[in-house]
């Protein structure tokens, strides 16, 4: 596994090319068999989808060929002459389904074999997705390696039959833009890179106390929370990461994190905060913050069609909201103390959410605090530790894996071996149960790093996550 | 300046967006006038070539309008509407030479006017070459930046009139490919970044004593010493970063280092090491060392069509001539000793690459041991230190900065603002003389760095040298 963590990240990060006579597949498929036989892939291959019920009217499979063929030549000039025989034409792709909508849950299962008779010879996916018809690429272009002796890229250990599916239906990666701001061309590039490794979500932790970088037409002040004039995603800009990404298979899960983590609000609208001199969590006493929360929760509804949306509820201290007179007397009035508020802003967060048609992930501190009292549809994200998985579970409620001691990338001293043995399923033995875990994540929370540094501290260790 | 930096940092490594109010070229161009109106880049900006004697055949100018295009969005959505004024439609580029082949001293000037009158309203490039037209669009890029209110390119402070040439024909930027190999990708890269910043010599140090990476089709298992079977350069490869670079205005400059830095040659070539044992530098006794030297640049010739190739010559230690016995009789057969040995090696290398129609650069260690001796064309490259270029020109040699406290990227104490008041002229009152110096170059050694962090490495001190 070393090696092909060291293989993978040569792909990945510099760009390297696999070793001729290895055999590396990442993430190690369900089921692999293959023969002794070296093809060659020719030049100009093609790929057809002869017996497909998909047409592709989006260029979904057309353009992630090519972006596998593009990536396989590694920059390297093709400039070999193809042999008589043993010459790989075409990749034939059949989807079962012709609907392209990425959603939870989506099929991502493939067939795919690489048979050494035929002529033309051709390889072979089966996917009842296209989604599942990317993942096969994937691996196909895994297999394939340009040589420097015929100039061509080749494929080694011929006849290939696999069959793979993901063991969870959420595989996840943590971006952080309020800490240090990511140019929309980085962002693409991180998901670039999570299609090689098969992740499937991209959660966008969007804005925090630090910044408010992206545009909210409902309340179009909130983005004066930006670093700069310049840092700054426009809406358009989300549709262009989000569309982006379903092409690869990526879904986009939007958070806004509250009512903690969200001071950069108040600059815009400085009503959202307690007061000048204290400024988060949100002012849980007016009804203005739920109007702004629901402003975003309507604008995001347009653009970010994942089935969940993440309403965060991690590390809320409550301290301005005792020592802020107007915020104090609304507490007395309604017979509340601070845990009952956040309790309070929480659900009635998530209640707007749902008016919006989203189901909701929060961070674990929800499930903590006041677990029987959160919608049951809610996902517990779990990140302080291994031991509240399960107990969500338990309680019927679906989870989120991301236990920080080794699934944070922003923790530089968590060994690529560490990411790699955490089992999501840790302690939970019940079957019914270990369904409601519906995957994992690892978290680039974005403090330490910034566009120059991102991509070399996700990789390889993510990579040994989505192994797992 | 510092915030010019900021900004072409922004630009060059994470991609981030010029402050619409402020007004930053980088180099500053030699003569800048400007006024205080806003224009619109039309969404669909054209270029012509009205009254060009050149005719882009190659595309040279046309790929490059379209890389300007795509830069000044910073993959950004552009999606405001056009306004019905003050809207810039074209960049009319007039080139004066049909000629474009690049080659050293190309006339790089070029006059950049844009009006805030016309109909209609466009830009006029005018210049030599087509390379000076390449540095118009470098220029007239960083005028423009996205807006996040109008979601169009705009530009301030029009009217402007720039008049631009560069003040030394040798601009260059050293890549290591033998410490740390580089895919083709990453050089691409560090390319694109130089023409940012209008640096025009890319030196190539491709070998050195810890690998051979790059393909001699004359002496096929030079390569054997590459780090692996991966990290290799085809011919085909080498040409098509070389065809990258000229279509970007960069020069390819390679460098063989050679009696010294060159232990990796003998992995393939065994009998190019005085011994087994002691392999380093390569065998001066044997006439085989000087037949390889031919080969490789014979088929230098092919490719690396720049007016140079480099020598090397630096950090020669002789110990393994006086150590080896047949060296050793050699030697005494030949009444000489290893000064006598390492200049003839040196002076015999220079006449093979003259015969294969080169002009020779090698390192200051070679003009301090035997300058009287060099070919009078030969360039001197400065690196030890400030004291040797005026020395250099007096004895009527080029000459090329590179000292290393100042201008050595691997220095990572070396300060921006060092890079930025290193004076290549420091010492030179001539005027002739001071035309001796054709340039500077900064040196980002690979020892330290990989394709992960090399151009993080480069900017923005890279950037700092080319401003001066």
């Amino acid at each position: 596994m070393a090696l092909a963590l060291r293989l993978l990240l040569a792909f990945l990060v510099i760009g390297s090319c696999i070793a001729a006579d290895n055999i590396d597949l990442w993430p190690m498929p369900q089921s692999v068999s293959h023969g002794t036989q070296k093809l060659y892939i020719k030049k100009d291959i093609t790929m057809s989808m002869v017996g497909s019920t998909y047409s592709d009217e989006k260029s979904i499979l057309k353009d992630a060929f090519q972006r596998m063929v593009d990536l396989i030549t590694l920059n390297h000039v093709v400039d070999g002459i193809n042999p008589s025989s043993s010459v790989l034409t075409c990749v034939n792709i059949v989807v079962h389904t012709p609907e392209d909508e990425l959603s939870f849950g989506a099929d991502e299962s493939y067939n795919l074999t690489v048979p050494t008779t035929g002529d033309p010879l051709y390889a072979q996916i089966e996917a009842q997705t296209v989604f599942g018809a990317l993942q096969a690429l994937q691996t196909f272009g895994q297999l394939c390696y340009f040589d420097f002796t015929s100039r061509l890229i080749e494929l080694n250990s011929a006849p290939w039959i696999i069959t793979d599916r993901p063991r969870f239906p959420y595989r996840g990666l943590l971006i952080d833009t309020a800490r240090h701001y990511l140019p929309v061309k980085i962002i693409k590039g991180v998901i670039d890179a999570m299609a090689y490794s098969k992740l499937n979500v991209l959660h966008w932790h969007i804005v925090d106390e630090q910044s408010f970088p992206i545009e909210i037409p409902s309340y179009p002040k909130l983005w004066n929370g930006s670093y700069s004039y310049s840092e700054r995603y426009t809406m358009s800009d989300a549709i262009d990461i989000v569309r982006y990404a379903e092409k690869r298979g990526v879904n986009v899960l939007a958070e806004i994190d509250v009512p903690g983590h969200a001071r950069s609000w108040g600059v815009g609208y400085s009503s959202l905060w307690p007061s000048e001199s204290c400024r988060e969590p949100l002012d849980v006493s007016k009804n203005f913050t739920f109007e702004v929360i629901d402003g975003i929760l309507s604008d995001f509804s347009k653009i970010f069609k994942f089935k969940f949306v993440h309403l965060g509820g991690d590390e809320v201290n409550t301290s301005c909201w005792t020592t802020t007179p107007h915020i104090e007397g609304w507490l007395k009035n309604n017979h509340m103390n601070v845990s009952d508020a956040y309790r309070d802003f929480v659900l009635r967060s998530q209640k707007i959410a749902i008016s919006h048609g989203y189901d909701i992930i929060n961070w674990e501190e929800t499930f903590n605090s006041f677990g029987d009292k959160l919608d049951p549809k809610t996902v517990v994200h779990n990140w302080l530790g291994e031991d509240v998985a399960p107990k969500v579970v338990a309680a019927g409620h679906r989870c989120i894996v991301s236990n920080q001691d080794k699934w944070y990338l922003d923790h530089l001293d968590a060994s690529w071996e560490g990411f790699y043995m955490n089992e999501p399923l840790k302690g939970i033995n019940d079957t019914k149960q270990q369904q409601l875990v519906i995957g994992g994540e690892v978290c680039m929370w974005g403090e330490e790093i910034d566009a120059s540094d991102i991509q070399q501290t996700i990789w390889p260790r993510a990579a040994a996550a989505a192994g797992n």
